[in-house]
């Protein structure tokens, strides 16, 4: 086991109508607020008009920043930021899933330093302290809530790239799973393939961690459980709950205790194709997981066997990445980029854009050739 | 899935030498510090003289309060308190077990609240702050570590008692799995039974929790896993650290979170009884578990069955029982009272002392009779 430090400063409130204290949660930093959230389904479901109640109870000013694409730009935090900055905000509010929470990070970021968010999620700047974040979530999939992690893109460098701080943390983080009950079938599907993909990516990473190898199988196990279930039947309370909380446990530390790090190359692949196509996360994820195993299945058979043995009861390595490929195939996920109709033609380009945003992969790095062959079997 | 709050603010450093930052750690809250520890095995074994080392290289005023029993003693922790308050203390350090930090836990809130330690225990007291206390570990067993948990006993009221609080937290916590090499082996078993008896106590608590069940069967199978491989080679880094960090684990929150509450009644019994017979914690919990599940036999078979299929891969209750006390047993721990010389001619003491303490069991709740069954089983 590496040596590591388990700590988890977000405050973290689960469960039925556990926004009732978001008011006074939010007047614990003050009345001046951001409001963070996207391209207006919080409006739709009624979810705008709670928070808005919330901090209208506390009289708070509220100024608001809203159109943050589900593939989040740069340019909506810097315009963010700049609302943040002249009205000298005490507190923000993000308010939908993980690219609202993660561009209101980098705005936190952004305005407590006075700096260009992109030199924050380049590591040119270093941002010393931050403004308050509380998250409320309205989408499980990116264990954002209650973690250090931040994904943003820039069309300018034709960038997808991700940025962690023990800044980051939200102080607070309000989930309620009827708040994912309005959630279409497809990105649920993509939330249960988006945490599986984290646990994967730290199964996949560098250094024995027996009890966090375990952690992650079961968290996997409840996926697999839950979310075919959860998409029969969207508006069910408990398979909300079941893979919220999967999804948060997936990427809040404790997969990752005792190793040196995750992969996260897999993720980089599909950031790549996400940004290229403006493809979901979680689509580009059930795609290029099977192909990145097929990739490493010679390299790393007993690890693979080692998953396969544990969720599927099998000791074959094929059979553990085709298992997972059903899987994936089961909760109508695409396993090959034809699925979301990209075509062979595009093979070159998609190389040539991990090429020139040096995707090597990580703890498992890639060559050349493995560009192309993961491309390939993800054709 | 019950409503929860997942928060916890211990920042828990693990591995070899984490020790190294104890002096830069403790300088964060002052100079003026409290050492708590046991009865000297610390300084026999050579972490007292590293934690001096740490504490002189930022010239700290030390004030010790050692000789804290394993079953602690709120005396000592008046004590304690007293020279804490008389020397205007910035911070605790506790270096030892779950009895010393406990016991520091206690003191911190006695100190800062100018307030008797045995009503902060009694819930009568309401403490508002509390002294920081960094915990160094040196002994996997009681999680203690990274929760807000205490317990203490009193011997004029004739009682062993818990009391939680989030005041509780170390603000630090060092576990350097070298630390615990020179536990013997007894000790070292007692911990292993302490720690699945913790993920018991949730298990066999109110509320469905699918995710949290899913941890605590995984944190017993590494128990069982590695229990009995450390036993046979006690300075074995791995085996060593793997049962440490399962210990925390155990009961840190996560095995807890979407459940109403644990059950705790076994650990009501096991303090009855060394309160009697100073018997250690562990070995009361691998005689009292046993017992419970028999009397909860027919009442949860479900749930007992549920554990056995996934640690022993039974469906019957009896055999989870019996495979369960087997492991006990194959670790050296006595499962009956007769193991540890307390023999039927106590049986009448016992039920007395546990009906005098009000030991009604928690969720599963004792009849006058159950007490009487219960302490037949253990015979």
């Amino acid at each position: 086991m590496e040596n590591f430090t388990a700590y988890n400063p977000t405050k973290l409130h689960f469960g039925k109508g556990v926004t009732d204290i978001l008011g006074e949660t939010v007047n614990e930093y003050g009345k001046r607020v951001l409001l963070m959230y996207g391209k207006g389904s919080v409006q739709k479901n009624g979810i705008y008009d709670k928070v808005i109640s919330q901090l209208k109870s506390i009289d708070a000013e509220i100024f608001e920043y809203s159109g943050i694409k589900p593939n989040p730009l740069v340019e909506d935090v810097s315009e963010a930021a700049q609302i943040g900055k002249l009205n000298n905000i005490d507190v923000i509010i993000a308010v939908g899933g993980g690219s609202v929470i993660d561009s209101a990070k980098i705005t936190a970021l952004a305005i407590s330093n006075n700096t260009d968010p992109w030199a924050i999620m380049k590591y040119e700047a270093k941002p010393k302290s931050t403004i308050p974040l509380i998250a409320v979530l309205t989408l499980a999939a990116t264990g954002t809530e209650m973690n250090g992690a931040a994904v943003l893109q820039n069309l300018e460098t034709d960038e997808k790239i991700g940025y962690v701080s023990l800044l980051n943390y939200p102080k607070h983080s309000f989930l309620d799973p009827e708040f994912t009950f309005t959630v279409p079938k497809d990105y649920t599907a993509y939330g249960v393939v988006d945490l599986i993909a984290h646990a994967l990516e730290a199964y996949f990473g560098e250094g024995e961690a027996s009890l966090s190898d375990r952690f992650i199988e079961v968290i996997i196990k409840e996926a697999m459980e839950y979310g075919p279930m959860l998409l029969k039947d969207l508006k069910n309370y408990e398979y909300r709950a079941n893979i919220m909380w999967a999804a948060t446990t997936a990427l809040n530390g404790m997969t990752n205790y005792g190793r040196k790090s995750g992969d996260w190359g897999v993720h980089d692949i599909g950031h790549n194709i996400s940004y290229l196509y403006d493809t979901p996360h979680g689509a580009t994820l059930s795609i290029a997981y099977p192909a990145w195993l097929r990739l490493q299945k010679d390299r790393i058979p007993e690890r693979i066997t080692k998953l396969g043995n544990q969720l599927f009861g099998t000791n074959s390595v094929d059979e553990t990445i085709s298992n997972l490929e059903e899987f994936f195939k089961s909760i109508d996920c695409p396993i090959k980029l034809s699925d979301i109709n990209i075509g062979k033609d595009k093979k070159e380009e998609i190389v040539t854009q991990m090429l020139k945003n040096k995707i090597n992969g990580m703890v498992h790095q890639f060559t050349d050739d493995d560009r192309k062959v993961i491309v390939d079997l993800m054709m």
